[in-house]
């Protein structure tokens, strides 16, 4: 890639911070790659398979980890990764601050664009190892751990450039005095503020890393990558590019570090602890997001889990609308963040353009769209793709238990994989006053239809659960202007954006980079969004000398 | 004030924010303003004694106080305020929330504009309200307190603009799906967060103040300003001319509202833990600050007490140096919080262009040079002003016991009012390894001396210092490039900035507004910083809907 090309993505990524428009320098269609990638992908993370992960930087390495799970073959990949002790991730990250440090920011993003551009080299093997660590199916493990993680890279890349910029370096301060001027030269510098952790979660291992991990590396900040222990490949092969390409411009590897560790041997703690790590992105459940928020003295960016509600109020066509909701509460069996998990129906029904639905009409509308999705052959299994692992699908089937199921598992085979593991999206129906189940995050394939009392009481519990568990997305049906109005009012208030009538190609478990905010970061869903300018600004602090 | 002139006011303001150039929108001179404006200004200060304070707001007021004392004068100012209970104060604040939200950011930003030009008209009124609260001399109360406030302000309000219309409001985002194109019509709303409750300090209470504030307005946060109850009456008139602006404007007054209290019966904490304060400003002690800091679920901005140091290696002219040393550290008696306190100087002194200085010659040239200052009858009292307390004094003058004083407290008569609370700046003489003396805020006139192995040390020294204890200023006096740039890098990475070899009418005390960014944000000193974009955009969060 020519510098000339670099600069021109950068600054048409500049302008989309600004106008929101669609832009996106990484093709989301795998046909737009190399004809032979797809095979080429597949061959090499075949030959990955039961072998040691060599590619990374292994200095200092204490032995080989690495104990992750097909969800689609259901054994063991046998990669494994190098070993480090925390104390030397920890002098090596240190080693490697001042040659980082030293680099201008201009050159900064040269040389992260740069490792963008080998990563999307890499793009079809990245995806044989989401589906074979995530269980997304093949199309969205190319799309999200690919182009989409590469375009939110970008994209934190750009607005660092500009933030970055945002005082200008040298300045000659001129004060007239009365009598004589006073004259002072200034420097302006962005000062990083340390040794930046990065805890990836199993279900996006690039997506949710590669924000922070270049929102720290623009702003100065070396950084090591700690990914959940079942989900390590995808961000491995990333962080090895990133490495060859720190190599190939003689800077030391260290500034990016792949931290792996195991289940039964977690040193994520440990590493967040120390006290030369300075800032954490977490991507995970709330539990340990609290405890990572309220770690002293560190910088924190985390994205935990929300509690997503979808408020039917009335409708131009059902079937449009029912089979919108199955497809986003489908895809991927409901293991994204940004899925659908409540859908409040007034008691009453709603009205729709081919006339009043009751509320038992509705719920057999929407089981009936799910039905449909999962048990059409060349929908379902690409949908669904697989469960992540056991406890999801484990506490769903739980969940189920003495609960009025108004559609529950289907059989669903997968033609490529007889062993995946699947579980189709179960419909429950719950009543508003029975909180204790729907209003809390039940991860995985499961909606729950709760019965409201009216279309206000469904905005005022949707209000509610966002206010107080935390909400990514929100969506609402309706033909009404004026409660349209309400609904964005209220739930803008409690900082969870609405998605209003998608149907068709329209699905609110997507957000797209350079547009679309992803965590509002005002409600418990987490506090950071991809991408504000605090996600940059918070990661180092501008100081200014002064000279006579 | 027209319109035209906010706008082009606004547009400079904003150009400064990036260029760092000198500019001032309210000149800092009295001499600039009204012929007969002082005379009246005394008068109207004159008239308010013994009085109570009727021109702000009182609805719901369930009584009258107030406690100041003046430190030229050592009686009580006799001025009484509205008194509230905090559920009054909270749900004022709250009736008033949607009037100021649903006011668009230009609207907004012009009405604060015009609210800067109302407290314009009592900049001298306001000079003699912060004498005789404060302590300051009338000319560093008519700028710190008049035109320099408000230049802050004015800052904040520009920043802020800025930062609100980051995004495009209403954007319609088209992606090309292959055969058909996907239209989603977007919108982008920065959400404010609550009430914000701003807590002032006793030396600067409109300087501190201000930026809080404006930057709570600007971003849509209604707010409540809870003044050191013995700093009142300079923000207390600021408010009643912001809350004229908003009547004016048939806006409700309790958009900003004065919580005064007594000393006795404090409601800072009472408001601080409301549920409904989600943003609070501090400037005052560490012990406070760091509790404030510790709420849970608060958007914090602190400036808390810092140990800011000065390093001696090698100069040109030593009595310029000496001069602009005692001036720094005379001006307000010390009360400054940019105010130097230790001073490092090697053991074997430093080398001029006159010479070899040994350390006992440093020591007694800077004496010499305070005591100078302090018995120039024309400068002396006008430099010095008043200490703001006697626990400022008395702490002062208990340091100073079984101390090696090089200087100690000199008699200086203020020519106009005799009964002044003085008390000149002392010097010790400390040597490095005494830490527990110099090694923490002593706040008020003093200056330690600290006798270090050489040059090195008094830059591990300063760094350490400003790391641990925190920094807002930094000055380094050298002629050696090596070591300028060493003290540069070495200070910056503690997030301190520095200011190299200032003389004549530089002095290290000053931050200009729209040029030096005041407290860092990222040592103990405080956590945020005047003004950086992260000071606006932790105001409020960005939320994006999205319509079919």
């Amino acid at each position: 890639m020519t510098a000339q090309a670099m600069n021109s993505i950068l600054k048409d990524a500049q302008a989309a911070l600004k106008n929101r428009l669609y832009f996106s320098a990484y093709p989301e269609n795998p046909k737009a790659y190399a004809e032979d990638g797809n095979e080429a992908g597949k061959t090499a993370f075949s030959k990955q398979l039961n072998e040691n992960f060599t590619e990374l930087d292994s200095t200092d390495s204490i032995g080989w980890i690495g104990t992750e799970v097909s969800p689609y073959m259901q054994v063991g990949l046998g990669v494994h990764y190098p070993q480090f002790s925390v104390d030397a991730l920890i002098s090596k990250a240190n080693a490697a601050k001042s040659a980082w440090i030293s680099i201008p920011a201009e050159k900064k993003a040269t040389i992260l664009v740069e490792m963008l551009d080998a990563v999307k080299e890499r793009f079809f093997e990245i995806a044989y190892a989401t589906m074979h660590t995530t269980g997304q199916s093949f199309v969205m493990s190319f799309q999200a751990s690919g182009p989409h993680a590469n375009d939110r890279a970008l994209e934190v890349i750009a607005m660092g450039l500009q933030e970055l910029s945002r005082f200008d370096a040298d300045v000659n301060w001129v004060k007239n005095m009365g009598k004589f001027d006073l004259t002072i030269k200034k420097n302006f510098k962005p000062i990083s503020k340390g040794i930046g952790l990065v805890i990836g979660c199993s279900t996006f291992p690039t997506w949710n890393t590669v924000p922070g991990l270049f929102a720290n590396l623009i702003a100065g900040n070396v950084s090591i990558v700690k990914p959940h222990p079942k989900s390590i490949l995808p961000i491995a092969i990333v962080v090895a590019e990133m490495q060859k390409v720190l190599s190939k411009h003689g800077l030391p590897m260290s500034i990016v570090q792949l931290a792996v560790d195991t289940v039964e041997n977690p040193i994520t703690k440990e590493l967040a602890e120390h006290k030369d790590v300075k800032l954490i992105d977490y991507t995970g459940g709330s539990t340990f997001g609290d405890y990572i928020e309220g770690l002293n003295g560190k910088t924190v960016f985390t994205e935990k889990a929300g509690v997503n509600s979808v408020i039917l109020e009335s409708v131009n066509d059902p079937k449009a609308v029912f089979g919108n909701l199955a497809f986003a509460a489908s895809l991927y069996s409901g293991q994204m963040c940004t899925a659908p998990q409540n859908v409040f129906v007034p008691a009453g029904g709603i009205f729709t353009s081919e006339g009043h639905l009751s509320f038992d009409e509705v719920v057999s509308g929407i089981a009936a769209a799910i039905k449909g999705l999962v048990e059409n052959p060349k929908m379902g299994p690409f949908t669904l793709g697989a469960i992540q692992n056991d406890v999801t699908k484990n506490r769903v089937l739980k969940t189920l238990e003495n609960k009025n199921v108004a559609l529950g598992p289907l059989e669903c085979v997968n033609p490529e994989f007889a062993d995946t593991r699947v579980l189709s999206p179960s419909v429950v129906v719950v009543d508003a006053k029975d909180a204790d189940t729907w209003q809390h995050e039940c991860f995985g394939p499961i909606l729950f239809i709760v019965k409201a009392a009216d279309s206000n009481e469904c905005l005022s519990l949707t209000a509610a659960s966002a206010e107080n568990k935390g909400a990514i997305t929100c969506q609402c049906y309706s033909t009404n202007e004026t409660f349209m109005n309400e609904v964005e009012n209220t739930m803008n208030e409690v900082f969870t954006p609405v998605s209003f009538n998608f149907t068709g190609a329209a699905f609110v478990n997507q957000h797209a980079a350079f547009s679309d905010l992803h965590v509002s970061g005002g409600n418990p869903s987490g506090n950071a969004s991809f991408t504000d300018a605090l996600y940059i600004n918070r990661r180092f602090v501008w100081v200014g000398n002064r000279y006579l």
